[in-house]
């Protein structure tokens, strides 16, 4: 065993805790008060190959491996979680095109997604559908050129902001078989979004219900095969519950790092306040709890990256489990922050929020848990 | 022993209930994004009589017992903990000035409040000093004619906004003993305020710093004895403690009554998500929950009104307890409600993000328990 | 609202407690060592009245209220658990016969288990069921003078001790509704007793399974009605939780006077371990969740009394409430005692293992959790 | 990073298991009711090179590394915890004098030691010093010929069992810097011991207070250099924290694994209990805890083994998470049970019982807590 990062993985999480120390961190609070990330800020991260991070290499992507995308995620989300995790969800689509997207796909709609002129999101999740979500009813039915799209997807980052979008429709028999990936570009006529969501956290993505009346859109935009889409959606999962696990990971630490340099400053009865024992234990139980954290999210990271047969189910348990320590951490550095752990100046409790949402989506911890347990039976036999 | 609520009991419950349904609730959402709360919400508060709730009926209140009042902050915090919890603030003001003000105080600041013509806001927090609160700095000098305060109180609820402020100053030796309260009415020269704080809940009560510049004020706004208002100032947290327990608890209870609802009608696989046995565990563990803790914090207001030897201990084991638990069954039905959880639109998020500052003041949670530990200590001998 | 125990409540607790002090704390180690309870013992208790505490008066019992006999147990437990659990066992079935029971039960079974000269054992688990109670596959069949029964009963606390058994077994159809109770008296012609059971705590109670080969009973000790035995069985279960979680907080509330006591003595880098804070914490976070526990457990029992329609709801939330917050609290004095309270002459880890079965006994706590969830639907409606 | 086992890693696991299984498991119930492990066990370890795991091959150990010795620990505690503890500090001695010991002591103790012929303790605890162990009072007097020790240790596993003892005593100064090790072999004069200890679990290991009154060793038998017997006796901790963290991963995991056995062979309500979605979460929860605590572990021991300069934080971080998640996970599988959980027939309640005691020993963990806040402190500087 080698619990080691290489020299290489250690430039990468530098390189990406500086850009986000410079370039995200001084102007997250504002974004998310704008409700937006400004379009300019991609194609720096585009630069970073942070566009195409498990890309291939021949199809212009920067081709880390899965542990090493856990690395950016985890150190941009120092910066802000909000950005990161939709960069994730960015990369997310980019992979699917890479993997599954016919030559013609790679070069109109990934090549400038890698550079991030372009960016991608994700559209599964439907008003009716979340955890059960094979049994989503847009519906895509065959027309002369290309495909016609009827449904709403829902809680789509990006929704309204992104340039294309790939989604998941039926085009044939109920659940998962009948499902389809398409990529939907902007100004396809027919697609429209609803109203910009007011969330918790995750402020400064924004996020909107995406419509398609009919949304009519050419045959080269099915990606990969009839019916398998609902197969490489569930693909993008595993690799998408590590990053945003990472955001979990890094954002709780910075709360964490924040919160040991305020309880050095802060006084109390006579001392600062890292001098009482009770408070003291709470700091040693967030960091015990952040560093098996990580460790664990690499070791499943490495397991995707191996092709491990167990591969899945140990991304649905660091998934449920980073998540949940970050949320954690980031309540309790609230609390040792006292009452400026509460205002917005501190950003703890920002912290707070947009890491909320990590144990809902990208599956949530429930469905982790049956996945989980579905694979020890399976495994008992 | 006897559990039940008397008749009358009920009836208060259910007013404040159904005002706050009627009055609160619709506009809940559109106060926090305004970031205040109309004045003209509150004489209607104070023709229910809810102005001066456990006010003498001499004094023109409502003479209501500790544990009633915290039926009325449960009921009013179904339709929004923030304003609940604003109105404990003012009462906790108002009961002041019933206990020690003088007959002038009594007639030009508490009559006022009591019909909430006019609300009050308590200073006692400063930027250097929350949980050591006896630390604070703020200095009242005597004039010829009165009292010139210097300092600054931080977090205030209402500052910039409430007619009134009690406010703890130092007129003496370092430590508890050497504190005075006063009465400082809004536009007093030198009174001034920060700006508006932004905050993770709590959002539609105005928060600012107070800030005294040699603030000039007459000498019968001292209020009780000099020397006494550190006293006053933590005989008032003894019921503040309930009422801010008793908001967490009605918000949490509404939390759960929307989930149990949402959880009928929200469909997964083919059933309402209600019917899945690991979620049924779910509500089971929150209705628990929440039910000992309504119970436990009655107990500390009965306690409180029986005048018990352990009434503090109480007061402060149930402000623990409860808002922990409110806010652990509040972010349970968020995870309940999956991504519909984190929009605004459903409610639960803003009842997260208010209920989480119910740990911190009045005294944090961490303080709650040094309480107790002392007073087991002391209690074995 | 009134949470004051009444004199005469106080007065049966600290004559319980004070029984428990002399007659059974000295001697409880001893006793599960030897793996029984001196026959002995029980008169005593009987001339206490504890032998039917809610046995009606006209049959000759103390006509206790639940919530009087919750004190008894929780007193008695301070002493041992163990001990006092098993008297909760004799009680349910005293309760049987006395709310179902012929006159002639009345006369020959109840009258001298009321004096205690003889004691009862309750059985209606059998190694195929325990949740699912009502799959139990004892049968009785009707013979010319009386029954014969025919099957395994397990977990019998007193199986091979005590002098009659009150026996759930199938009479008719499947299910709850064909099962009848009836009346085993000891050296019944085939009945036979399994081997005693080696077990982690309660192990003064002898257990072991009851085997009945053909068991003829005469045709005077059915119980009641037929095909109403689960019903009974069921009936007696609300007040058997309400007695059990009555020992956990007895017991856990010893082991806390116990650790607040030893950490006043114990003495680490000079000076009493009572002044860390970081353990100060604990004592309070153990206090608090008693405390909460105990008003819980009365409102219940009181519930109960009172015939309230959700009695059985509070029956089962407090017992798995107080059950659980007894383990807790239990686990944490003996990690508070360190390496001592990990000896048996210490007395916790005694408590840590008695009280560990009742999340499972009683109905298991999943098992409370479901009651709970399907009368929060069914209110819901 | 490479989260594998070298085959030679998975070799020595797998050689630990099968001895386990065969040697340790089938008796170890009964080693429990005997309290006492017999004799004739060792030399069968020391054959597999497990009487000198990580002593250097050059003094005939085994030379194994920290990482391969936590396989064989949990490994060999899949049969049974308190067997694989006492050979863990049987270890921790032999590593001792491996490091420090003279020629002569590594002819006369260690050699025996490391087949096995002999066994070996560990007495640094005393019964008024646990946490605070340099308070230690038992004195080293210089003598003609050698050293007169005086004082009794506590808690000690194999006390009037083992062949000889590494003491720390004090021969200066209060504090750390005035104790020295010594080795005491059995049947010194003076040496005398205490009853055997009565205790929750570990039952097969005999635990006895070892007493010196007067005991004369001679000069050869001091341990290393004078003054030096705390820095000795922590070094050893660390790994001796690693190997007991080992033992609560290894005996939580045969619990986990009986435990998803038996939930697929007991039915209720018609159905395997595995199929009840309430139990799979537990099922899940369990088995995300005990992989996690798994790696987390394993990257302890790397750390140890590259001498890392945050070793032994990571240790303490590694023993507090690992021991309490063992303990978790052993209580869950517990219940998961039912009532059988709680017979000493299924041997779940055993590992409950033997884990409880690794949060206490080797450091508490509230300790371990103290270790990770001091070094978080220093390292913010």
């Amino acid at each position: 065993m080698d619990f080691a990062l290489s020299e290489e993985q250690v430039a990468v999480f530098d390189m990406a805790r500086a850009f986000g120390a410079e370039e995200i961190a001084p102007f997250a609070r504002a974004w998310e008060e704008e409700g937006t990330i400004p379009k300019a800020l991609w194609p720096k991260l585009g630069e970073l190959g942070f566009g195409g991070l498990y890309v291939s290499e021949s199809s212009g992507g920067a081709g880390l491996s899965r542990l090493d995308a856990t690395l950016v995620f985890e150190a941009l989300s120092m910066a802000c979680p909000s950005v990161a995790a939709f960069l994730s969800i960015h990369n997310m689509c980019a992979k699917m095109l890479d993997a599954f997207g016919s030559d013609d796909l790679k070069a109109r709609i990934l090549a400038p997604a890698i550079t991030m002129e372009t960016v991608l999101s994700y559209c599964l999740t439907e008003p009716g559908s979340g955890s059960d979500a094979a049994a989503l009813k847009t519906r895509a039915e065959r027309t002369n050129d290309g495909f016609r799209l009827t449904g709403t997807k829902a809680f789509i980052s990006g929704g309204g902001y992104s340039d294309a979008y790939i989604v998941m429709a039926r085009t044939g028999e109920d659940g998962p078989r009948g499902i389809t990936a398409f990529v939907v570009e902007d100004k396809a006529p027919g697609l429209s979004f609803g109203g910009l969501e007011d969330k918790m956290g995750w402020r400064s993505q924004p996020t909107r219900q995406v419509q398609f009346d009919g949304c009519a859109i050419p045959a080269g935009n099915l990606l990969g095969e009839e019916g398998k889409g609902f197969r490489y959606a569930m693909m993008g999962l595993d690799g998408g519950r590590l990053n945003i696990a990472a955001c979990s990971l890094g954002a709780a630490q910075a709360a964490l790092d924040a919160t040991l340099a305020y309880m050095g400053e802060r006084r109390a009865f006579g001392k600062p306040i890292d001098q009482f024992q009770a408070l003291q234990f709470r700091l040693a139980d967030a960091e015990i709890e952040l560093q098996a954290a990580r460790t664990f999210l690499r070791q499943a990271a490495w397991k995707l990256d191996q092709g491990a047969s167990d591969a899945t189910k140990f991304c649905a348990m660091a998934k449920k489990l980073v998540t949940e320590a970050g949320s954690r951490v980031a309540d309790q550095c609230l609390q040792l922050h006292g009452g400026y752990g509460y205002l917005a100046d501190y950003g703890i409790e920002k912290i707070v929020r947009d890491l909320r949402v990590h144990q809902i989506l990208e599956g949530t911890n429930e469905i982790m848990r049956l996945i989980v347990a579905r694979q020890m039976l399976e495994a008992r036999g």
